[in-house]
């Protein structure tokens, strides 16, 4: 199969290494990227020599961004090629639009890579849903988050120096925010609570993020007998849905407190198989470059997956409803019930996820620092 | 799709709730069971009734054991159905002559459920070894002696305490020695290897069971930061493979250590894709059911797995080589360079797990209390 490639970044160069060294049934013969980025015999500026070339089976976008990957995307499948992305954010917002498209033309769009990297999640579910019926999903969906949670607890260490330390190695981007304050991790529950519930997701979606995270905060929770994750939480009961990204306290001696440095856990559980967890590296070329390139292999053998288009359930807050531990010295906005620890933490009953993130923009406006996490149910 | 079951206990019972009630695109249409066992109006107690039936395309093995089994599947296989079948010491012993049957009949050959229970670890590895060389694989691959080893380690009880409990609930047979012993891990290991590696794998594989794991021994490597599992370990480099079944002891925040009840967790090592570790029910009603369900539905979408039949790398012991701890009176019998630890505990450097196999054996023979682990290398 012929195939073209947007973007020649970390993504692309992963593609390229593994087709060009290990999967001869591929050839990439297109990379579309910005003049002087990349060297390559086969870079091309114009995303025209690739939409118009008849030859070109299939496309791998790996730009990231909402444009103009959407609008290339568009261009493709409407010009009758498949299109692989591992763009999260471009298919949170555009997956009925893309799913639309790629069945007029006939052909297949694939999102593995945009969720989990090299784990096989989106495989997962959509062979767990051939015979089940998935009650929740769940997962740790960040690596640099987890990376910083991780080595904060290891070494003792605060956010600031873990996140500069993060930033060296490449793990963090200069500017953080899309990791620590939930926005990625938003976008991977979105995707995979739209296929795990055949149910399209809406996007504003609840979210809290680490970036208040004290080292005084897990000091406290392991304590008590808890690790802290950035998580995403699904859950639905066969009229509605509930989902949010969410710091969740999670025992200590469960998977979810023991991934390490940038690994990524995802679960599902269905109701004849149970829980079903994956664990995996959740980005780099090689791990993310492999889950296109198994994308690319089922676009090869002619699959076409389906996607939900419409919010076939309700939206139902109170299916997310956890206990939240609180550190905020605006404790007179908290409300009724809250019971002071002895750590100082404050301890919040049957709230939904919902009214907790409401509840922390509250608390963030008189103190900047406060840090929420829920308590996680057992599974 | 039309299938007949071979077997109507645990195992059979599963597919059959899970077909009734959620697949209307299979159908249950003839169950082997002995007289008086199910009642069903689809029982029969003649295999002829199945292997004669030309509306039947696909059967069900949910027996276990050797024989019959092994004589039912190929008489299946020969007269043109598709087998799938539960049953990890038939499909070691077996599976060459399983394949070319099956191959020969134009027919496909499923074992999902054979190996991990409900994980979807024989696809997990098929599917990696479309763009991956696996390099090695490993897993906690028996549920029971992983409930007595949680049991132990979370109550301080003893073995034959927690054997017992384990027996009660079900989870242990009268004669616990295949699932202690390491020999339906054996099996287990067989098949993944063989399937992970493109080789088939050979039969004699060295083991090491947890009969004489005491809660004492749990303290002694708690206190050095560890914790035991019972595994299947298996490593190739491209020339030769080992392979391997015993107790190791792995960091105390592995994902390997805090393994609960009786859960499953199997590893993969790519060589593009890195580790992905996969966790779930590693047997019962449902979830083995639910494996048999997506081999089932793989069959009916017309797949023929491929499957080694011949041993095409080199045995290769030394590429499994650990340090090992040690507890043992019969401390004439072990071999020069030994340290013994303050806790009493001896420490072997660089044995093959085929010369620690031995050892244990030797050892074993003079201290029939002795207990021997081998210490995880760092993926």
């Amino acid at each position: 199969m012929r195939i073209a490639l947007l973007g020649a970044g970390t993504v692309g160069g992963g593609v390229i290494e593994i087709v060009d060294s290990a999967v001869p049934s591929l050839e990439v013969v297109k990379i579309l990227t910005l003049p002087n980025t990349y060297e390559d015999p086969r870079v091309t500026y114009d995303i025209k020599d690739i939409v118009e070339d008849p030859t070109i089976d299939c496309v791998v976008e790996a730009m990231g961004g909402l444009e103009p990957a959407h609008s290339f995307i568009m261009r493709c499948l409407n010009a009758g090629k498949s299109v692989v992305t591992a763009n999260k954010a471009v298919v949170a917002a555009y997956l009925p639009e893309f799913s639309q498209a790629a069945s007029k033309a006939g052909v297949g769009f694939f999102v593995e890579a945009s969720s989990g990297g090299g784990i096989p999640w989106i495989a997962a579910i959509e062979k767990a849903r051939r015979t089940d019926t998935i009650t929740q999903i769940s997962g740790i969906l960040n690596g640099t988050s987890n990376y910083i949670i991780y080595r904060m607890a290891t070494l003792g260490a605060s956010f600031d120096e873990v996140l500069k330390e993060a930033q060296a190695l490449g793990y963090a981007e200069a500017d953080p925010s899309a990791d620590i304050d939930g926005i990625d991790v938003v976008n991977k529950c979105i995707i995979g609570t739209t296929l795990a519930f055949n149910t399209l997701c809406r996007r504003d979606i609840p979210v809290m993020g680490i970036r208040n995270l004290a080292k005084e905060d897990l000091e406290a929770f392991g304590a008590m007998g808890y690790g802290v994750r950035l998580m995403a939480r699904a859950t639905q009961d066969g009229q509605g849905y509930a989902a949010a990204v969410e710091p969740v306290l999670v025992p200590a001696a469960s998977l979810e407190a023991n991934v390490p440095d940038n690994f990524n856990l995802a679960t599902l559980v269905g109701n004849f198989v149970g829980p079903l967890k994956f664990f995996g590296q959740g980005a780099g070329a090689l791990p993310t470059g492999d889950a296109i390139v198994q994308d690319l292999l089922d676009c090869a053998a002619g699959q076409k997956p389906v996607y939900p288009r419409e919010e076939r359930l309700a939206w139902k807050p109170e299916l997310l409803t956890s206990s939240y531990l609180v550190r905020t010295q605006a404790q007179d906005l908290l409300p009724e019930g809250a019971q002071v620890q002895e750590s100082g933490l404050v301890l919040l009953d049957g709230l939904t996820a919902v009214a907790a993130a409401g509840l922390c923009q509250k608390l963030l406006s008189q103190d900047p620092t406060t840090f929420m996490a829920a308590l996680a149910t057992q599974d």
